[in-house]
This record gives structure tokens, sequence and C-alpha cells, in this order.
């Protein structure tokens, strides 16, 4: 049995009933705080606890090339990838300023970018490959590297922690969703690529023949979650897909983002059906594709924002949301503390 | 003149322009982070700087009584107001815990209950009238209380700060919002009237009649909207109008909260139309007939969380979003600064 199929930790189930019956006494009628108390309940579960926090919240950034920039369907030069790297340690990055704001622990993992990235603090260069190989002519990666980059995923998961976010970089990679997307789901790549970091009309179609013609090459007989994710994925994208699973091996709820890593987080319910158990979704992305995985995850986000940055920064936006049904939950007054009547029976 | 018809605020036009410059040089795609952008700009156009933040909010919950209680539209027992309002000081209601995270600057105002309210720390006694009439009967205010209850909204709105949140209590608030959403959008009282804090069918029935008869009594001929809240309104509704405008007049934004709030806001916007560009909403409520006063507001709101507790805690929630918006707008890097390549040309 391979390490990703190890199962995944138990919910407590205890704590969550325990929680509810705190939830019934807390002064409000009830069910009146919504979503915030389905969200209490499910940290009540995750933490054993029935006073559940969020204090210890852990970032990863996975990063890397891939070989599809080829075919021209990014809007931005791959170069990028490593600038923005760069951008991610020196604080400037939109999940750098979030981060800082949530009193994360937060740091990159470059799984393999095409031109070598310099060393810094905050980065760990793994550099498995230069890059994936452009999977409209290949498999995007050999079975060792995929095999490394899902391992180095879990390694650089946390192994304690209330809240694991994982995010993205790589420039091309929103073509490689696409592909797992349409390949995980047998949609036609026209209802998975979308603009991406925003493409024009030309860019579009250069990007949607690109998925299609890898499609056609590499989906002619019938390929598991693995070969999937071999052979149009990424080495970030199977980082996240490691992380993910490890989190809830070890019993750490994840807040997965966009459409790059709800990707992730399809291939890691597949390769491990009780992954799903301790995800959570923190927003519908402006890609087009990303409604397909959400739904195949039967997952409701939080936020619909329109946003379609990556990095996790949509995640990172909705964390005071989880902190905020924890604080509720543990905070307010029950009726009998306050002296407050409960509502007049029928 | 009356005062509440005194031009609002202008906005700063020449901050937003700044504002919109900066955020296409800021290192991600541009429109990537969706509405969090739209809003940063929006804060800039209130504040009149490109680095707008959110340090110093100010909330009000604005209490009252409802004679309408009399015909049971009301889950829970009238004494609850008094009750809550000593829990609102307390720290132990919902909004008391998320203004203290907040950090915001909170306090209560009794407009007036059916019972004493004893005097407590962070609460001021205004206390018009002891609740307002039945409107089955009667009109709820007198044309003094009326005017008493907005010039008190006004007064205890702050006169500088980067943000206002309005909440109210009131045991039979929602059968008044009701009733005014019906007058002022000609919508008959089926498609108004909710569960509020929890009413089963039997008290739904009762809640219904009460607001259509409500409704037959009082809209014989063709009233304006300050005699539709004079008539159908409550003492904490006058006063949420008379806060969000003279916020309007004094250049402070306001965050909107659920159903009461909001049949609020629209008496403000029929008052003074200029008020609606000082208001932003915060979440969708699961009252059915808030969606018919945001559509009346053209108002997209942040959150759709299934929250119906009112206290202004909905607004509250939202809060670290608009903080989220403004950090990333103020703290990103610029692609100069952080030497990433924008976009290539096309």
């Amino acid at each position: 049995m391979e390490w990703w199929s190890q199962p995944v930790a138990a919910l407590h189930v205890d704590a969550v009933a325990l929680a509810r019956a705190r939830q019934q006494q807390l002064t409000k009628p009830p069910g009146s705080l919504g979503e915030l108390e389905h969200l209490a309940l499910q940290f009540a579960g995750w933490q054993g606890r029935v006073d559940p926090r969020i204090e210890h919240l852990h970032i990863r950034i996975f990063a890397g090339d891939h070989g599809v920039v080829a075919e021209g369907v990014s809007a931005f030069p791959q170069a990028v990838t490593v600038q923005m790297i760069r951008n991610f340690t020196s604080g400037g990055a939109a999940i750098a300023v979030l981060a800082r704001h949530c009193n994360a622990d937060f740091a990159v993992v470059n799984m393999g970018t095409a031109t070598p990235t310099p060393e810094l603090a905050k980065l760990v260069n793994v550099q498995l490959a230069p890059g994936t190989a452009n999977f409209c002519d290949a498999a995007a990666m050999s079975e060792a590297q995929l095999s490394q980059a899902l391992a180095c995923g879990a390694d650089h998961a946390p192994v304690e922690g209330h809240l694991f976010i994982g995010g993205e970089m790589g420039i091309g990679n929103t073509s490689a969703a696409a592909a797992l997307t349409s390949a995980l789901l047998s949609l036609p790549a026209a209802t998975t690529v979308g603009r991406g970091t925003g493409v024009d009309d030309d860019g579009l179609a250069l990007k949607c023949s690109a998925v299609q013609r890898a499609l056609a090459r590499h989906l002619t007989a019938e390929i598991g979650p693995l070969e999937i994710l071999r052979r149009l994925g990424g080495l970030e994208i199977a980082a996240l897909t490691g992380a993910y699973i490890a989190c809830a091996q070890r019993g750490i709820p994840v807040l997965v983002d966009g459409y790059i890593c709800t990707a992730a987080a399809l291939l890691a319910c597949r390769l491990n059906p009780g992954a799903r158990a301790w995800m959570l979704f923190a927003h519908e992305s402006a890609e087009p594709g990303h409604r397909h995985l959400l739904q195949a995850l039967e997952a409701s986000p939080l936020l619909n924002f329109g946003m379609r940055l990556g990095e996790g920064s949509g995640a990172a936006v909705a964390v005071p949301l989880l902190q905020s049904a924890c604080r509720l939950h543990c905070e307010m007054a029950t009726f009998a503390e306050a002296g407050v009547s409960t509502a007049e029976g029928p």
C-alpha cells in the first residue's frame, strides 16, 4: 500500500455532539448564525474539543514551471515564476501580505523552475526538474518525479497546527488544471480552459488547442488519477496533492484555494477518498472550470469574489471568517449565563 | 429643508483615479483580486487617499421594542430585548464578541423598551417611549417620536472614523422590516414576512396576518417614506435611518447588516438618495424579504452565509474582508519594486 492510501485521521464525533449541544445554549435563535455554526462544529470535530480555535496557521506555496508554455498559453513570460518566488519571500506578493496579517507560518517550496531560483530566506529549493515537459508532446513528469513531488508535498505539510493552506505559483498552470479537470471529469477542454492570468482571444484559442491535443494524446486508454496527474499535472500540483493527503492523515484541516488547488484536492480525494472530510473550500474562482471541480467535490465555497490570482490568496482572505466562527462559538454567553429567556414553547 | 435632506459628502474621485493607477502596477494579473480591487477603490474614494485603511471602526446597536408583539409574531418573549441589551454590554452577545476582535468603538443605544432598562456601562438610555404602538391598531410612532429617533441616530453616529456599522435589537422587528419592505416596494406580505427568530407555521401565519392588516390600515392613500417609517417602523429602525444619513453627510462609509438594517438603508436612500454612495452591504440574510431590499438598492452583498441574527453581526463578520482589500492594495509590491515582468503585449 502506498503512503497516500493510508487511512486519514478520524473525526472526533463526540466533540461535535458536545459542540452542537453548546451551540443550542448560546444567546441567539437556533441556527441564526448560519454557515458560521456549521464551521464551528467542523472545527470541533477536527480538533476534538468543544471550544475550537484557529491560531496556528500554516501556509506553503509550491512553485513549478510548465513545459506547455511553449504553446503560447500564458499572458506572462515564464521568468515570472522565479520572479514571483522572490516576491513571495520578500513580502510583496498578495499571499505574503495576507500571511503576515494572519500571523501564519509561511514558506515557499520551489519544486522545479525552468531557470535557476536563487537561495532566499523562507524558500526551500527542491528543484526536482527544470519544470515539467510539454504535455502536448510527452508526459509532464516521469514516474520518479511524480513520486518525489507527492512525497515532497507531504514533507512540507505541517505535522501539527489548526489549519493548512496550500498555494501555488507556476506560469502555465491553469492549462494543467484545465487538462486535469477535463481528464478527471470527462469534460471537453472548452468547458475547463479559461483566460488564466488574462490571455486574449488568440491566447485562449492556443490554450484550448493545447489542452485538447494533450487530452487526445494521453487519454487513449483508461488511466487512473495517479497517471492523469503524471501526464497532465505539474510538480507543484503533485506537491499540493501530497500535502492535502498528508494533512488529512495527520488530522489537520486544509482550506483549499482556487482552480489549481482544487484540481489537486480532487486528485487527493481520488487517491484517498477519506481526504475529503478534512477539506474546506475558500472561494469560487472566476476561472470557469473551477465550478466543475467544486461540484464534483460537493463543495460549497465560502466566498464568491471573482478572484483568480492563485497563490493561496483566496484561502487566506477567508481565514478570518473561520476564526470568527470559532470565536463566536467559544465566547458567546449561554442563555443561562446571560439570564436571557429562551424561545417560548409551542 | 430638514437636516436629513442636506447633501452628503462628495466622493474623492481624484483618489480613486490614483488608486486605480496603483492597482494596475501591483504584482498580479489585472483584475485578479476581483471584488477586493473594487472595495479598495471604494475606500480610496471615501477616504481621499491612495492608500486607504480600516482601523477606526464604530459599532452602535440601537434597541427598541415593538407593539406588534401583542399579535404573537415572535418566538421569543418581549423581555428578551432588555435582556439582550445587558448581554451586549457584558460582552456575551455575538456582536459583542465580534466587536471585541475588531477593536471597534462599541456602544448600545436604548431607543425605547417596553420594560425599564437599567443603567449599564456602554449603554446610552434614550428611552423615547416604552416601545412603539402596535401598528395593527395605530401608527407605530408619533411625529415627535419619529423626529427624535432620526435625530438620535444621527447624534450617536460617529463624527469621524473609517467605517460605521449599525446594529439593531428588538423583539418583533422583523415584522416591522417586512411591513416597511412591503410598503416601500409594493410587495405583498407573503413575500416579505419570514420566520425571524424562528416562529413555527402558526406563528408565521399570525405574523403574515398582522403585517397584512397593518398594510391595509396604513396604506389607504399614497404616503412618502417618512410617513411609512412613522406608521410601520420602529424607534431603532428610525435611529438607524438617521445614522446612515448622518454618516453619508459626514463622509463615513457604512457597512449595512441584514434585513432590518437594510430596510433602514432603503429608507435613508429614499429620504436622501445621495446616501447610497456611502453604503456597502455585508451579507444576504436568510430572511426571504431581504433580497427584495438588496435588489431595490442594487446591492451585491459580500457574503451569503444564511445568517439571520441581526445585531450587526453579519456586518462585523465581513469587516476583515474589507481590511484585507485595503491591506493588499497598500502593501503589495509593484512590478517595478519587485522586479517582476508584466504581461506580454499583444
